[in-house]
């Protein structure tokens, strides 16, 4: 494999096992060996376990990022159908991997938050960046009418992703996505009437 | 110390350092250095660290559950009121502990819902018997005619307890306290006015 291959396979596999078992729990010789590659070459590849980490991290922001955007952006559809288009879909791959593993930067949200200030203040710019494109379709479905002129977008936004990331961590638990379905229903059918 | 005192302070020990770095990357050395208890002497109280993690959540669980019952079952205040004042002391408490550690449950849901069967089943217990006190105060609500009669409680209180579990993620990462009072602003100016 060339350079830029067996780096880019390492991030792969990390995210994987990241995802599975926690970044403090996963070993630097699991994902090599996973990933064919000699042991004591990592260094090569990244400076520090939390070099790689950061990386992992920054690969699924801005993998969730493009998803969020080619949803949202949608204009066949109205601002509050596109938002609930979203959640319904990441409903889909959330079932579709067997309701295993939930969102990566929740799982280190809660895992590193109060370990790291490195990994505490990017998590904050990543959810942050999450609430303000969720502020702005909720703006858009304000001025059509959908939403109540008297709701903030702003704290609505906020509400809503932290609500998602508390039911993806319910569903890991339940391993049923009925609690993903009951967010879903009670966000559109009662959160967003105001 | 005697025989239980030393498994208390055991049990309050693990109690801190689990919710502070998680189950996996807690040493059982350091527990017992932490409460000035000779090595080795761990066994003689615990069957194995994952019999001594079962024993932490239990003492949490019930502890929670006995402050849940307190404020909920306060007959000097409707029941909605009641509900909200939970979430408001919540929010205290966690203010209190400089905006860290967040919930033992929460916590050990997104760490071992898919590492360890026996974890997750008894996750899965304690969140429902919460989620069923909640919808008991729900249900009282709904027959004081404080919330509309077409919502259903059931649903409400998985939802109210699993957005809150996201909310106090989300303010471990903050740092400050503005999602768990976005929560109580939403949920109860807007999602439980139907």
């Amino acid at each position: 494999m060339g350079k830029e291959t067996t780096k880019t396979t390492l991030l792969e596999i990390g995210t994987r096992i990241i995802l599975e078992k926690g970044f403090n729990h996963t070993g630097i010789q699991e994902i090599l060996q996973t990933a064919g590659v000699p042991k004591g070459s990592f260094y090569y590849y990244f400076k520090s376990k939390e070099d790689f980490g950061l990386q992992v991290l920054e690969n699924y922001a801005q993998a969730y990022q493009a998803t969020l955007e080619r949803c949202l952006e949608d204009q066949t559809l109205t601002p509050l159908s596109r938002l609930r288009r979203h959640f319904e879909e990441s409903c889909k791959r959330f079932e579709s991997r067997q309701c295993r593993n939930g969102c990566l930067i929740g799982n280190l949200s809660q895992e590193l938050a109060d370990q790291s200030e490195i990994f505490r203040s990017r998590l904050e710019e990543i959810l942050s960046h999450w609430r303000e494109r969720f502020a702005k379709c909720l703006y858009e479905a304000q001025e059509a009418g959908e939403i109540p002129s008297d709701l903030n977008p702003h704290d609505l936004a906020e509400f809503l992703l932290n609500s998602w990331e508390g039911a993806i961590l319910r569903a890991k638990v339940t391993k049923t996505i009925a609690p993903l379905e009951a967010f879903i229903q009670i966000v559109f059918e009662s959160t967003l009437k105001g």
